[in-house]
């Protein structure tokens, strides 16, 4: 097997892509849930989008939300923005670290924004001005990066020209998403190869789901290939938006148990991180993917066995 | 990423791995979902277990399913057995290739069977005589190969020492097996390499449950490392019999995804693996594991696709 890294950088995503498409949660509720995080020894946070609350109300409480964070110090939290306005919101409710969301197709990007792509990348540099003026850093998240719902595979060249233009306009990271969760890990590891070739020394992260089972699979053959920035959810929080009951973001403890039984040193306790499993589950009032979490945790579990391998 | 081969040979395993701690199914139901696995285009079937009625009895009518077996005879159909008496009941229902499950901790094999390892190993020459006089093969299924619920992990030795033994006494294949699902990529690997240096020449194939995740990175890992044979089961059918609600096996169908979309030939119809799942899922009448078939396919959806990534 190719060596993986000794360490890598988790960014919990539960907060926000775990919960954009669930019924509306009390800030309370989401306060409960970050302590939860926050115990399981993760740095980076994505906590909220500042989008449109009618397009996305389990999220209309992002002001609010961003007001609480001071509580937790030893976090570094990102919001996600799908423009200029959303960036300005989130700079003046005190947000430091943006993301902004491009989607690498058209038919995504006029779906998800009502813009192409060009459009999109267009907006970057102002989203940049208004970041780091804030002091913080612009990740820009390379959406639909390896396939499409509307338009099919994203060819690399066009994945890769994004990636180069929206750091020529100012972003200072990117990170690749998996958005419908089809890809696999030779293709994970050939967009990685030709964005990093396109934008030497620049940060590149991966966002994966596991809607189709290979998640994990991508995880692990990123890391191969150097990726330390890792995305995953608490629980696997966060269902596919067009499949009822298909499992959307890979797990945090998942990708916590994969690569510290791997040598890989995650920061995160997989204890903490099944405890706050545990809190997404009653903070949303229903089962979530996770296997994991499922089956109870990482124990040997003793009991009936017959006849069973 | 490390090469794979161009392609692999699947076995079925839901009729019998993922039936044997279901509520048990009218062999007529049995039947239909054969007849939707041999539409896959599969060409290996584990197809029932010759063992205790009273222990397993989803799969007390091994012998009148093993009866109507020739209406498949594009199939090769092999069933398990846990001892001598469990060998004659398979030879005499008319089975050919048999696999002969042994522990590789003491712990497992006392619970499982009522013995020891190497009591275990000891019938592995009297079950090959038996199955070698049907015209038949005989692997030998090394369960718990890397990790038991009763013992923890189980040394790598220790699994090599049992390989060695069982083809010295007339074992034609093996198979490791996950039994908890607990392994990872590299202890994957480890032990695939230990066991093919001591029995070089040896047909060897892999068992994995998706319990806690990394199933199918671990085939990944095992096909990078030259394997070929890989058990899976429709829709991931077969619950961890410790855990209720946790997934078991690996869903053949994302097996197949994964593979195909990697470059590798399964010789299976996606589709129509899909569809099988589907008959599975009538046949036990619940909800299988599978996150693939949840997903609805490998289809580029189409749909609302708001603020999402």
């Amino acid at each position: 097997m190719l060596p993986l890294p000794p360490s890598v950088d988790l960014r919990e995503v539960g907060l926000r892509d775990g919960l954009q498409l669930e019924a509306p949660v009390p800030l309370a509720t989401k306060l409960t849930l970050l302590d939860a995080i926050a115990a399981t020894g993760v740095r980076r946070v994505e906590v909220t989008s500042f989008v449109s609350p009618d397009a996305v109300p389990a999220l209309a409480d992002a002001e609010q939300l961003a007001a609480e964070l001071h509580r937790w110090p030893e976090l570094r939290f990102s919001a996600l923005v799908a423009g200029r306005g959303g960036a300005r919101r989130a700079v003046a409710a005190g947000m430091a670290d943006l993301e902004y969301v491009i989607s690498a197709s058209d038919g995504h990007s006029l779906a998800n924004a009502r813009r192409t792509t060009d459009e999109a990348v267009g907006a970057v540099a102002d989203i940049a001005a208004l970041t780091h003026g804030a002091g913080g850093r612009l990740e820009a998240i390379i959406a639909v990066a390896w396939d499409c719902p509307f338009d099919g595979r994203t060819p690399v060249e066009r994945t890769v020209e994004v990636a180069r233009r929206a750091v020529e306009l100012g972003a200072d990271e990117l990170c690749l998403g998996d958005t419908i969760g089809t890809t696999v890990p030779g293709r994970v590891v050939d967009l990685l190869d030709a964005v990093r070739t396109a934008v030497p020394g620049v940060g590149v992260g991966v966002h994966f789901h596991d809607t189709r089972g290979a998640g994990l699979a991508c995880v692990l053959a990123a890391a191969q290939s150097g990726i330390t920035k890792i995305d995953a959810s608490v629980g696997g929080l966060g269902g596919c938006p067009f499949a009822p009951g298909a499992s959307g973001n890979i797990a945090t403890e998942e990708v916590v148990y994969l690569l510290e039984e791997s040598g890989v040193d995650t920061g995160l306790d997989l204890t903490a991180a099944l405890a706050a499993a545990t809190v997404a589950e009653r903070a949303v009032g229903h089962g979530l993917p996770s296997t994991l979490h499922r089956a109870g945790g990482p124990n040997r579990p003793r009991g009936r066995s017959r006849v069973t391998r």
